[in-house]
């Protein structure tokens, strides 16, 4: 009953056994091997866009940080929610990589912020002087640090403002398969069609190693990139293994398929809560769930060894009711579902 | 027949195995699992290094970048041999994480450094102005990039010098298994003892998918380097499959059986070269093998497949004899060193 | 009538022949030169810090940027209030210089945060993992960025909670000497006795060129400072240039003076406004005025040449009263402030 | 009689009234002052460069630097002579600003390169794998550090090499103005005409308090700069007073003034040099004489005081002849020259 992340647990076994498959003989190193060129492949056409430059790395916060430095200058603001990851959960990686961009704080509800946000935010940074910082990018999280989901026509208006104003547009997808199955959308049009830039496609939260793709729907905004992505200790030797998580992920649409069964177990899971008296803080849109639960349930679940976050800034007083969030990946189990439902309402 | 680099192979079966064997269940995540714990224990254990840190990262780029940032600052001058992987090789990884080290390469035959030309060039260093940097760190490679040692009072010399005027001695172990196979010491002779303060401990080249150790000798070096590791994106989250490669190389001491067998591959192969009238470079110590053979053998051998570089700066005119690199692993088969020997013999 | 900012005015004439006074003969450079020794010692006896390490530095924002990467690790966590001028002014100056540290911003009254309220943030970051980055420093400034003043006791209560927790204390003291001057206190009170570990000490904004000093109380935080410095492009080679503006504005008081004299300024023309019927939005403690005018006052000031700053977040609607900064300084002619007032009351 | 550096002597009078004459009254802060607009128009006309964007820091390690990041991502390779500032004089300033660029020393006499040396190494680089990093960028100084110049043909020809393969031409021109005087070339034929980007102006060295102009010949690379030197704290917020300075320097043609004689009396001295018995090192052709001198003469001239830098690696054996560096400057007087060639002579 562990719902303390989607990354406490396993890879799955397609994706294990792409590993082995790819095991045999000598391969060119640094990407220069036949998985890789597949996987790439099979990336520009989940995407539909064939022209696109894909490239892969093993962490999330590489894979944003990269990002970042490759679309923002030192002096560069990037625009995101308050929630962002980005901002709040990579360690300054961002600013890192990119050796000084500011990381501009946008609030909105439910892990989103609106287009006119955006707007308004994006029109300060340009009238501001030398002192406040050349407006470089505005990231998206899809799905959200809060489980919401941008669809495809409220990512493009906000896409519409920062091209207008000379801005990228990036998406964090860490969960973008949770995005993609939430909103029963086409991959391209939550992306290319809808104007992001560049996108961070997820895999270790969707049963993956460690693995992630970086796509640049511009070539041209990849210029460089595989120079930035070495001088960053980003480019594994034996490439082939990671580029063979991603391309089994990809095939017969398991990355789908991964995502569909986590999201319709925190669906389920949302249903019992509320069903059990708690409280949903947020809408349930993707894998995850953020509640507000009795102090009784709480310590029941607890008790019966149910892992999750508290998701609040101060330790509940007693008797007080929770904040929670609870995440489901690709191998949480209905039964545990059950079980945590079951435990909450006290049956 | 492929002898270019020993990451142009793939991953041991025991490896593999473990990632298989860790796969169950939810773990906590960032490195707070039951793997990651044994695994650090096993090296503490095969260093004789009771209170060392040892940290995982996926990459010698990255493990290296990271200690040099956590060991020198921004300002800093790093004493390496000029063929050292980090001047040469990492396009620049160690400059970028340390935010500007100055890298001093040294001259020396057969990829090292004598004490003299480290104690000359400190005392150089450490008479300069403001203008110079300061003195902070010595890089030596163990294998080094020409295939050759540091035996373990070697090291011990360039320890003591660089302790002598404060700066510490990191050791780039990515052929560090090779480096003790060859030398037939202990790897606690050849590091803590001799005094090494931070040394990367291989796994990539000798076996493992993507994984290497960082190891911190003196727990104050260590300070704040989950967090540097952190912002660098050089932290998994599902961990245990880092860890669990360089488990499976630590147990039963199969680091050095693989990297016996590759030293012996290297090892016949310089032989045999000889025996087909080329000139070994350097002697072989490690798994490398750097030869100068004749126009008509490399014809022979490229003819029938042979992968191997060229190592020479300029390409070689027709009919004269070219300079080879030749790196053997653990999953080089004694019958394609065979068949290269032959080629080269015109057999 | 330029009331726009304190750096639109000259420098004061004893600067001016400092410069002269110093430009006989040959001089050791990079600051082995007779006048630089002569200003350390000045500021030293000026802060009752006989220890302190005092370095000087053309720019505020080279000043608090290397303040920051010297007492903040990459990975750092910088607390700071929201309007801080390292935070909304410097165009990521400390980010780029320590590469990557995270300010963090924090809310309060009339530009200051209370003690709780610092020690509530730090508690947050204390308790977060890596993804957090880790606790750092603490910067205040003082005059701060809205014209009012951290008192000694004020200053104390938040250096104690800043060293409880193992974070540095910094101050911004580009208006160092109006704060000084509007408390009524000594300089040491301030700091050195306050628990301040590193003051960045303003004169470019107090009659010099281009001049401010960087104080470490403590010589171990000054440890590579001069490295970092030169690494920084801030060392001028003619030196001597540099420290005389300080020296002048140390000798005879003349620091404390010019900042009387501009603080005064202001109160007398924070009066004069609240007498034309403007309100002040903050209260009035150093040389900067916040206040809120009719449309009338304002428009009649400006068809007069007043030069000052709106300082709202969006244009006035027409008729509505406008708030704005004005700033005083040394070279403040009290007949500007009388005429300022008679415009704004219509006289 | 001080040869230590043209940095140890002070600023030109005209200079010093430069500063006294702009004094009066209020202007804009940060460059927006009517001195900077005629000073960027001054020396656009002086390089004949209308479409130039000229900038002004105050130290020429800030604009070598920041053109360094300017012109060269983080994983560039920056080639430049072995003896350069930018590589050995600066702190590693370059590799600071531009988070990483690897500079590539070249051998060459008397401190340049030739064409056939440049383009061997960019051929080099442009062949290397990833690891390598990315050709960006060519740096000569000019006048050198070794004293000589680079004629405008000798420009012409690394600019046409550099620009075929795609990189940018930088000149650190912190003696600048000795290089045209000695060359008796026109400012525009040694830079714009000849194909460079980049120009560093040094005004420091020739009788400027702390100023140096930073010229992008072609706008498109001044892309951002203005962002870049506030985020590297080199915005001078009175900055009237720093571009004075230059202003001074291109008024009737003071700057050529001054280096004619800075040359003279090098060349006086080198002929005196010789008279005595001694043998230069390398031509005269600007400010620097290089020579070895007897060590009677060396003792003889220590004795009464005379100021110079011993330029070789090891101290002397007694009685053996030194290597020396003597520099002159605008201020160097003919009778300290006569003294110091009397000295030498034993006269």
């Amino acid at each position: 009953m562990n719902f303390a992340s989607d990354n406490v647990h396993g890879v799955h076994p397609k994706v294990l056994k792409a590993l082995s498959d790819c095991n045999d003989g000598a391969m060119g190193s640094y990407g220069a091997d036949p998985v890789t060129a597949r996987a790439e492949a099979a990336y520009r056409e989940l995407l539909d866009a064939p022209d696109a430059v894909i490239r892969f790395v093993a962490t999330g916060t590489g894979a944003n940080a990269l990002v970042c430095a490759q679309l923002s200058p030192s002096y560069g603001r990037i625009y995101c929610h308050d929630s962002a990851h980005i901002h709040r959960d990579e360690c300054a990686a961002p600013e890192f990589y990119s050796h000084g961009a500011k990381l501009v704080p946008l609030a909105g509800e439910n892990g989103k912020f609106t287009p006119d946000t955006l707007a308004e935010a994006i029109r300060f940074g340009a009238a501001g002087s030398l002192n406040d910082g050349q407006n470089a990018m505005v990231s998206i999280t899809n799905a959200t640090e809060w489980g919401t989901c941008y669809a495809p026509d409220e990512v493009a208006a906000l896409a519409g403002i920062a091209h207008d104003a000379g801005l990228k547009l990036h998406m964090d997808g860490a969960r973008f398969a949770n995005a993609v199955a939430g909103l029963g959308c086409d991959a391209a049009d939550l992306t290319l069609r809808a104007g992001v830039d560049a996108l961070c496609f997820g895999g270790t939260k969707n049963g993956a190693l460690a693995a992630e793709a970086v796509v640049f729907f511009d070539p041209a905004d990849a210029k460089g990139f595989d120079y930035r992505r070495k001088q960053a200790g980003q480019v594994y030797s034996k490439q082939r293994y990671l580029t063979a998580q991603m391309l089994a992920l990809a095939e017969d649409g398991l990355w789908l398929d991964l995502a569909r069964h986590a999201n319709a177990m925190a669906s389920r899971l949302g249903q019992g809560i509320e069903q059990a008296g708690g409280t949903l803080v947020v809408p349930v849109q993707a894998n995850e769930v953020f509640a507000r639960i009795p102090a009784a349930a709480h310590d029941r679940a607890r008790a019966h060894g149910a892992a999750y976050h508290l998701w609040q800034d101060r330790p509940p007083a007693a008797g007080e009711p929770v904040t929670v969030r609870l995440v489901t990946s690709w191998a949480t189990h209905e039964d545990d579902v059950g079980r945590l439902i079951d435990l909450l309402r006290g049956a």
